[in-house]
């Protein structure tokens, strides 16, 4: 079997994933709206390509934060990456590495963050956080992150309770015994995901402010009120980002929602996005609605399921060589050429 | 078989109900567009999530005319509740009361208003009217309803006839010999519903008034003309309602009609939605565009035919649970806090 | 089998008719997209239903060009009734007749139009002209109309060649020979339609005008420009119609061309419509747009084809009981109370 | 089996050639949206027909670049015809030749642009032309061309780097060992295209000036800013073109970016657009929205593939019909009346 496109990695983890596995990694919250919105609202916007513009080369890189990225693609925060490939979040660190990208490493990893640094040593890394109930193992999480090396802290905003994740609650899902959500102390329940702290507001920023020097980057915004409330509290970054459709159903599509962040926040953070992303030309209209850099969630896990470290560099190059191939149809010889001039949305 | 979501009871309901009872709950009037619409247009509203506000605590409790309910979610009426369960409308007053929410008993119930009043004393309820070409039949049975404790008459303006349900009329639809209209006298044919008074007009509100204490609710309001006039006329709440789509074909879903009667009556009495609720999140969405509270009609028959009384509290409390979890992701710690703020109509 | 309504009709006639009758009538112009735009164009107008209002008698009657008819619905002209029914336009002629409606006999009727005033004396009948390369032809019907009692010349704009529809191409569709185009003389060839005359102005009215005292309808008309020409060339009225997506495929849909052929038309002459009807409620939606008639053409030959004259009652029963039951559910309880604030355009 | 229209001719082709040859003429980029959407986007457009004109006589031919030609339909460059049909592209010009209208000749033809000169003289013919890493090739196809008989230069601007086919990847498609690219020296590998210049400018286009003297029509453009370029750089003619959806997927279908090419360049250079056609009305709505003359690409192929000269002839003989008769039910006599009252978009 050729794996040619992202839909190809899609099919191997549904035919070969455990149903219950496959039913955690695709659940959408309810009537799963949003999670395929998600990808149909790129199908709405049409690019407007420009013709004979030197492409001879290509120049694809990019900086978050101020590292450097191969191309702006990134593996996006999510849980249980034994459920995919025995390795786990090790592999999916090895592959970051290897593609010369970001990885955001969840709190609910079945690898501890040390784990995750020591086996990939110099990638570049940031820790996606929950606030917990006990402030203080929110707290030691963070100062871990810190000691480990990775460089940046990623605050979920979008989940003070689990969304309803219907075929989770039919399956009773839960962590086989043998894996365990090894970032946190003894047993850990995810149906219930009672240790989460739903009390957390803006000013929690504050208190996490205090604790590190990392940048904070804060994930799960969609309005441009809250946009505007994250950059006057002080992050470094925003991922628009509906949860993969996992939390509130019917809430806008990424991609639509991007459009209103970047509007309100004026440049004055980088904002990111993630979901959706399927193809290399949905990383061009991404950016050229203003995103620095997007994230993939259910690709990442597809990669890994297939091949472990190997298959997530192969989802990885795919999206990169469709990336750069998009840039160049559309007439783009770096990423700095990429610009709202180049999509408009369509009237259907 | 785990019900976790509505359409589980619908699928039981479908699965288990005979087949003319089905068709005639199921029924909308002659293409089922409109009945398909209510649910329809509920899918095309987006929400606009907030993020990082204390949902700690989140309290759905509401009023309705003055009474405290648990969450903004009642029993619509609906005709002929032993084609679902035997004991009928009394376990749908147990099952209303025990949920503490309001529940309409419809003129058209196969047990009196007084059985239902005796099986679940002290539950709040208000009793569905239509005004026959007997008025000192109406006139009884609305003095039978203020004396058997309902609190509020709701007088439904939309059937001066019967809608077209094609199933019915190929199904010969009438009640089981052994099932009758108890609150009516002798025999009475559905199909024809020649009792119903098809000169009624807004002059006849002015009647009702003087029969009664109780305040008067007009169910089937659609247009911003025909709010105006209710209001004009001393009503004390309108349910925005097309009968399930049961009556004329290609009006409007409830939810675009919500929007446009609830500008027209700026505040002056309260507005009730029904149809098309299927999910709590509807009830989230109903409630930003001004609706006080929603009432369900065919997912409590599904309740009813799945388990009877216990049956429908499953029922409510799935939309109860559905309803606070949307809350708490969208932001809101209290129903004051719901606005339309939150919901957006798609460009779809 | 119960006949609840058209389509019960149409499945009859598609069942029982032989396929080449069956694809002669059902057939559209090449992809049929205007066949089927016009059934879809009513399904996106919503009504904005009146409630409380009188509707105790619903009067259903009205006029065109002067004579009353029992409802605004009459028989379009269509040709070759002897593939639906053996005696063809005289069972038609007498449906009308006992319906007291309208009936437009076709030029290309397989009975000629003295035998279809004799069927059924003193019904109101209008008769449908193409003008012919022999003008002495044309100019012989239009004084064999006049003289066997038909009040109305409708003559149809809209072939000047015959569409392309597909499927007569592959069947090769032609007449039975015990069936004859009996308006005229000699052997004719459908496929052919060579005796139409294409080089037909605005000019040639006034030639039709000199040759008779009957009202001129013109049928094909679809916008402002020509509704304007129409008016100005003193026709009596116009039937908006695309030949039932026969002709130019991928124009409008009737209904949608009605908005903009009323509004040019200023209420100087009567405004008819056909195309897609296939509900009373659709009736009320074209008369509230501003028809004062509409014309079905294909479910009055499913009507045929199931039980010939009587068939066609039945269909014209179940238009007039829809019309009227959707009249009041509408809150309308005369023709004259029908206006555009009952209707609005869906955002869909 | 009748051929009655090109879909039959589709039909036909997809039955019969090879599945790899089939999947490479039917091939689009990724996900084939653009593709279909070039299809889908005619469909949108509505007519406005005229009624009462005089068509008696439908004159449907027109000029493009001074040369007189049957009807304004040409062949599109496709590559590689031998797939389809064992004369290759002597066919095509032959049929081209009989119907008296315009072939552009590929540079990926399977016969050299000599033989195809030779295969039917006199014919009006234009040269495709990519630009090479090797500028000398690319000079000495120019003089081939102009040296052959070819009336013009096509310049393929969107083709910097052959777009994602998906199943020519997975085919691992290349041309059978017995055909040849034989406009170009060597061996040469259709899936690398490593010849083509991805450096080309619009500077380019001045090289290209000083090589020949036949006029230049640039093929490729999607965009105002591109077509006032391209008048700016002095090109004869522009034609509209995605590539057949082949090159950047997501890109406008042509029919829609037509509008915007025409209302950029303001006549000073003639449009032409290609993508989509597969009716004779699409010819009509391309031409009321501004193009000069339409070319066709897979259906030439189809026709090839079902009898080679003569089965192209049946489809350009199928759409002259079919353009003709649109031409009259929609009231223009001459290809001079069309223009853009004759069409309007529709809402959905």
């Amino acid at each position: 079997m050729a794996m040619v496109c992202l839909s190809d990695f899609e099919a191997y983890a549904k035919k070969y994933l455990p149903k219950v596995a496959w039913d955690y990694f695709a659940a959408g919250a309810d009537d799963c709206t949003t999670r395929d919105e998600n990808i149909l609202a790129y199908k709405r916007i049409r690019f407007r390509p420009r013709m004979l513009r030197d492409v001879s080369v290509v120049d694809i890189r990019t900086k978050i934060l101020g590292s450097e990225i191969s191309f702006p693609v990134g593996i996006a925060p999510t849980g249980f990456h034994q459920l995919a490939w025995p390795d786990g979040e090790k592999s999916t660190a090895r592959a970051a590495r290897a593609m010369n990208t970001c990885y955001i490493a969840s709190t609910y990893s079945t690898r501890t963050l040390e784990e995750i640094s020591t086996a990939a040593p110099g990638g570049l890394r940031w820790f996606q956080l929950y606030i917990h109930r006990n402030r203080a193992a929110s707290q030691q999480l963070v100062q871990r992150a810190e000691a480990s090396g990775f460089q940046g802290l990623v605050l979920t905003a979008d989940l003070p309770y689990t969304g309803k994740r219907r075929d989770d609650v039919r399956n009773g899902f839960r962590l086989p015994p043998h894996m365990k959500v090894k970032n946190l102390e003894g047993a850990f329940e995810v149906c219930k995901m009672s240790l989460l702290d739903p009390s957390v507001t803006w000013n929690d920023i504050y208190w996490l402010r205090s604790l590190t020097r990392l940048p904070i980057i804060i994930k799960g915004i969609l309005t441009r009120e809250d946009a505007e409330l994250a950059v006057k509290h002080g992050v470094q970054g925003i991922i628009v980002s509906n949860h993969g459709g996992r939390q509130l159903d019917e809430g806008p599509a990424t991609i639509d929602a991007l459009v209103e962040v970047v509007e309100a926040v004026r440049g004055r953070v980088e904002v990111y996005v993630d979901g959706g992303i399927r193809k290399g030309s949905d990383v061009l209209k991404a950016l050229a609605l203003g995103a620095k850099c997007v994230f993939i969630g259910r690709p990442a896990l597809w990669g890994l399921a297939y091949k472990g470290e190997e298959g997530l560099q192969d989802v990885l190059r795919i999206l990169q060589d469709e990336f750069r191939l998009s840039m160049a149809l559309a007439g783009c010889a770096s990423v700095s050429e990429i610009g709202q001039h180049l999509v408009q949305f369509s009237r259907l």
